[in-house]
């Protein structure tokens, strides 16, 4: 057993508190890793907000992130002691009818177990005074120590910086893959893009990537759209500033609709505004958002039957042991940059601030460096 | 100007009344065409039951014919007197942005006027003592003689007998369509189909074709599941016999749920259990039923997110000019039969008995011929 330093969350809406927890070592199949930093999401965020239906406390929240590998269990041949590996929330264990299926990265192997915040073995390895710590997203980034199942590691190149690429373990993979797996995006497409988070911003940089002709930015906040600019929007929109709903100035704007859009913000009546400004015909639009328990997304069935099409991916539909370790590669050779999305670094015991800025609009991403 | 036996709607649940209708000679791309055999389908009972936003009286329903060209307005090329015809509620022009685009049938050439029960020019070739009645779905089937626009015409094999491939206006290729062009069943696939009329049985035709390893049918109307069967589905399934909603029972019976579902009656309710039976990860759910005016499909986002699709067609996404004439010439090849279909044969002074034959459940198709 080991003591780490951890950011501990007890309940929704409270503040986390900065422990030195206790960690079981690594059991067969599962692995010890020292988290070097972790982004702070929205979804993290929305857990600790209490509207997540699986969200359980206390927990260590946090999945965005990037570690060396410190101690392996039985059994693990895929990661060594000093591998760097970006932790996975979308495994993939390659054996499981999901990963077979050759149709989604939704690997479904310990799902039962991560979305009960434990190990696959139905335990925790973190403990407080004797007390049980819940496992987030089976992840746990806000732990300088972490230990996940071999299945959730993606091994990556060492040259990497662990302090840009952890934003490959949710965000920006979730946008860019969106644009490739979910969406098929074209050159000289016209896309939409509701809110300019970290999400959303990479949905704009994977659809200028891909080729997109007019690349359509909406937020609320106008803040956004020098950012959203700078990467490849064509316009920004602000909603607010038109009285006609958001869809119909769309609609207008492209002469029909968009060919893609893309839901960032998990708002369900932004989800219909996104379906409904694209094209009759073909247009397609993409949830990424995460709305709240319960909520419900609807339209006119018309909507549909006149050819367009609503889907959602996860982790953009991103393969996390096959794929991700080549984003990695391709932020290496410069076809991306990370830079822009961090707008804040803190050590662990600043990471409430981190919550506030996102609260008030104020960061794309804050990023948690262990070392300070 | 020349008369033509007609059925009329005067109104939202009134029985239609066989007229003596004057038409008037086609005009410039358009023609004249004797229908030969007519399909009463749902879609007309609907827009009879003041249920379709788009109805509009004193008019001549009717969609699914066959027949013969008997004049042609100035500029026609593509059709000749004598010519067997199809008419298409679908028309296909070959020139707008819609037909350019490569990814939908949804033809937009003349879709004003003819929402409005109106040719192209902005008027009506039919009246009844000197007032003006409207045309539906640019077709107006259930008239002995009617005017259509020239790009809303498929030529087909003169071969066919018309008294069966007038099916193949409406029905029949929505619901075959839709499983090769909305949705892209491939063989070993497991498939839902909701609702047994003429669309939902297509269905099952276009199910068992595409080489679908299970064919799952559902209908509250067990009389349906001995036609059903015969055409192919594997499974057959009675809603009100389960406690449990409908989607929970076919995931349960399908190891995860469905690759494909099809919606084939028209119920917001039943769109969702269509959605919410596919697979996670990949299962795609196509509506192709008709909802009534205002009313409006729900689900949970997360449905979507975690990789189901939902989709529509109309018209099975066939191109009617292009692409009709080759379902004709698979139907003469023997690749399908229709006459399982057609329960009914009638004269057009029986038509309002095919309508209560339709709410009773008692037929598929009834088919109108004009020489009886």
């Amino acid at each position: 057993m080991i003591k780490s330093r951890a950011a501990v969350a007890w309940g929704a809406g409270q503040p986390l508190t900065i422990e030195e927890v206790s960690v079981q070592p690594p059991k067969a199949g599962e692995v010890l890793v020292r988290i070097v930093a972790s982004g702070v999401c929205h979804t993290d965020a929305f857990t600790l907000s209490g509207d997540d239906p699986e969200g359980i406390f206390p927990s260590i929240l946090g999945h965005e992130g990037g570690g060396v590998v410190e101690e392996i269990g039985e059994g693990v041949t895929s990661v060594a002691v000093g591998d760097h590996v970006i932790p996975l929330y979308t495994p993939e264990c390659g054996q499981c009818k999901f990963c077979l299926s050759g149709k989604t990265n939704l690997c479904q192997k310990i799902r039962t177990t991560q979305g009960q915040g434990l190990m696959p073995d139905g335990t925790t390895r973190f403990s407080l005074h004797g007390n049980e710590i819940f496992h987030y997203m089976g992840t746990s980034t806000f732990s300088e120590y972490t230990v996940l199942p071999e299945i959730a590691l993606a091994k990556i190149n060492k040259q990497a910086p662990l302090k840009e690429v952890c934003l490959l373990g949710c965000g920006v993979t979730t946008g860019m893959g969106a644009v490739v797996n979910a969406a098929n995006v074209k050159p000289g497409d016209t896309v939409a893009i509701f809110g300019l988070g970290g999400i959303g911003l990479s949905v704009v940089i994977g659809a200028v990537m891909a080729g997109a002709q007019r690349i359509i930015a909406v937020d609320i906040n106008a803040d956004k759209f020098e950012l959203a600019t700078k990467l490849g929007a064509t316009d920004c929109i602000n909603p607010q500033e038109y009285g006609d709903p958001i869809q119909d100035v769309i609609v207008d704007l492209t002469d029909g609709g968009v060919d893609y859009s893309f839901e960032c913000i998990g708002n369900v009546h932004t989800m219909r505004s996104a379906l409904e400004c694209c094209h009759k015909g073909w247009g397609e639009s993409v949830i990424i958002g995460v709305a709240g328990a319960g909520q419900e997304i609807s339209t006119r069935p018309f909507q549909l039957v006149t050819g367009r099409v609503w889907r959602g991916t996860a982790f953009g539909g991103v393969k996390g042991r096959s794929q991700l370790p080549g984003y990695v590669e391709d932020y290496l050779a410069g076809k991306f940059r990370l830079d822009d999305f961090i707008t804040h670094t803190m050590g662990l015991k600043d990471i409430n601030h981190a919550f506030e800025l996102m609260h008030e609009g104020k960061s794309i991403r804050s990023v948690i460096h262990f070392d300070k």
